[in-house]
C-alpha cells in the first residue's frame, strides 16, 4: 500500500535546556518518512529542497523505501531553514529564525507514478500547497490525513477552511485546536472542528499524550513518561508517520484501528525526542518498536470490576 | 474495613470563569469522606470545625457511614475558610483569602474507637498535625496515604520530610512533585521522591490525568475529557477518597490494584468538577459510578499486534 507524503525537507537549528544542535536535517516530511517507513513501503515523497540538501540523506531515505521522484531539487537555491529555542516546558518554543528559501515559491507536482497512493499524509505547510497535491490526484484517496499549525490559521484561514472539507483526519496540538475552533474546552473544540470537514480529530498534547475524537467517541493515549525529553522537534511529524504507517499497513480505517494507530504514533514519537533531530529515528529497528509498544500496553492496562 | 480520614472540614468561596459560589461547604476531609463512602464504611473522620459548621452537613455525612466522633466542634470559633479564583486553565488558581480560624491551634485527638483503622488517609494539612494522628495509632496501619501541597514544602519542610518516612503512598500534583524533588522531569522527580520514604507516588495532573510510580514501574491514567470543568475545587481530595475507598474495599495494596484505584479515583474526580463544591458528590449513586468507570475503560482500551 503506497503512502503519499507532502511536506518540508529542511534544516533546523535547535536549542533546548539540555543542549544546542548545529544546522541539522529536519522537516515534516523527513520525520514522517523515517517514521512511516517502519510500517509500510513505498513512501512517495513530495517536497522541495535546495542544492545544499545532502545526497547522503536522500540515499538514506531511499534505502528505507522512500521514493523521491516528487522531490524537486533547486540546485541554485537553499533549503528551508528553521531555528528555535525550547523552554523548560518543552511544549513551548520560540522561533528564532525562519528562512523560507525554496519554499517561497513551491509548486508541488504529483508524478504519474504517485497516482496509486491510497493513503495521503499532508505534513504541516502552506494550505494551498497541501490542497494542490490533493487536487492533482485523479482518484479519491482512501484516507487523507493533514497536519497544520496556528501560523496558517492566522495567515491563510480561508485556504485552510477549504482544505479541511477534503480531509478525513486532522492532527493538531491542543492550543491549535482551541485557536481553530475558538473554544477553550478541548471537547467543545473537537465538536466544532468535526463540523468543519474532518471525520476524525487527533489532538496532540506532547508529554500529556493525545486524544482521538470521532462522532461522539473519544480515545485517550498517554505519552511515555520519559526521564528526559531531549529534543521535541519532529515529534508531531514522527507521530503522524507512525499513525499513517499503521493505518496503511493494516488497510483498516475504522475508529478501533485508529486507536491502535495513535498508540503506534505515540511510541514512534517517544523515540524521536530521545536525541537531537532524526538521530534516534535512524537507529531504531522493529524489535525496538515492538518493545516500546509493549511498554505502552503496560502503561495503560488495568483490571477492574464494577462497584 | 475502617478508613481513617484526617483533614479539613471548612468553607470555600470559589470563582471560576463559569461562575461564582457563595460561601459553600468544602475541606479536604469532607470531599474525601463523600467520595470514599461510596466504597467502604465506616469512614472515621478526624477534623475540627467552628460553631458555624452546619449540623445538616454533619448529618448528611453520618448518613453515609461517616463517624464524626473525632471531629472537634469549637462552638465559639469559626471554621477554616478559603477563597480562590481559577484561571481559564483550571490547573491554575489564585488564593484570594485564607482564614485559619479553628485550624490555628488544632490538636487532633484519636478516639479509642478509631484504633482499628487499617487504612489511613492524611488529607492535605499541617504536616505536624498529620503526623500527630499517625503517632497516636497503636498498631501500624496496613496503608498510609498522604496528600500535601507546595505551601508545606515552603513553610514546614522539616516536618514534611519526617512524615514522608512514615507514609506508603504520596499524592501530589505535578508542580508539587517538581518542587519537592527539585527535578523538572516528572520521571526523575518520582525517583527522588521514592527515596524520601513513600513506596508509591501518585502525580495528579488535572485534566491530563494521573501517574502512578512504584519501584521502576509506572502507570498512566487519563482524566475523562469533559465539555466543561465547572469547579475543580476538591477534585484532588475526591480522587484520594476514591483511591483509598477502592483499596480499603478490596483490601489489596498491590501495584496492580493501585492501578485500578487510580481509575476509580479519576472517575470520582470527574464527577466532582461537574458542579460547584460537593453538590455533585451528593447526587451520584453506584449506577452512576459504574457507568463512569465503564467510560474510563472505553477511553483507554485498544487492541494491538506487534510490528
Amino acid at each position: 500500500m503506497s503512502v503519499l507524503v507532502v511536506g518540508t525537507m529542511a534544516f533546523d537549528a535547535i536549542e533546548t535546556p539540555f543542549g544546542k544542535s548545529d544546522r541539522i536535517i529536519g522537516g515534516a516530511a523527513t520525520y514522517i518518512a523515517y517514521s512511516a517507513s517502519n510500517f509500510v513501503k513505498p513512501i512517495k515523497q513530495i517536497s522541495v529542497v535546495g542544492g545544499d540538501f545532502p545526497q547522503s540523506e536522500m540515499d538514506d531515505l531511499a534505502s528505507r523505501g522512500v521514493i523521491l521522484e516528487g522531490v524537486q531539487i533547486k540546485k541554485d537555491e537553499k533549503s528551508f531553514f528553521w531555528s528555535g529555542r525550547y523552554h523548560m516546558d518543552m511544549n513551548e518554543r520560540d522561533t528564532l529564525d525562519t528562512q523560507l528559501n525554496v519554499l517561497a515559491n513551491f509548486e508541488p507536482i504529483l508524478p504519474e507514478s504517485y497516482q496509486d497512493c491510497e493513503f495521503v499524509m499532508l505534513g504541516n505547510g502552506v494550505p494551498a500547497v497541501q490542497h494542490s497535491v490533493l487536487k492533482q490526484m485523479k482518484n479519491k484517496p482512501k484516507l487523507v490525513i493533514m497536519d497544520t499549525m496556528n501560523f496558517w490559521m492566522e495567515t491563510a484561514m480561508e485556504d485552510l477552511e477549504k482544505l479541511l472539507k477534503d480531509v478525513d483526519v486532522l492532527l493538531v496540538n491542543d492550543s491549535e485546536a482551541r485557536q481553530l475552533s475558538a473554544q477553550y474546552s478541548i471537547v467543545k473544540a473537537a465538536k466544532e472542528i468535526l463540523k468543519m470537514g474532518p471525520k476524525y480529530l487527533v489532538v496532540k498534547k506532547g508529554e500529556h499524550g493525545a486524544l482521538l475524537f470521532h462522532e461522539d467517541k473519544v480515545f485517550v493515549a498517554p505519552a511515555l513518561p520519559l526521564e528526559e525529553v531531549f529534543d521535541p522537534t519532529g515529534a508531531g511529524d514522527t507521530f503522524a508517520g507512525g499513525f499513517i504507517g499503521h493505518l496503511a499497513k493494516t488497510k483498516d480505517i475504522s475508529f478501533e484501528n485508529m486507536k491502535t494507530a495513535i498508540i503506534v504514533g505515540s511510541a514512534m514519537a517517544s523515540f524521536c525526542v530521545e536525541k537531537f533531530g532524526t538521530t534516534r529515528m535512524k537507529e531504531i529497528n522493529a524489535a525496538d518498536i515492538n518493545s516500546r509498544i509493549k511498554q505502552f500496553v503496560d502503561l495503560v492496562n488495568f483490571e477492574i470490576e464494577l462497584v
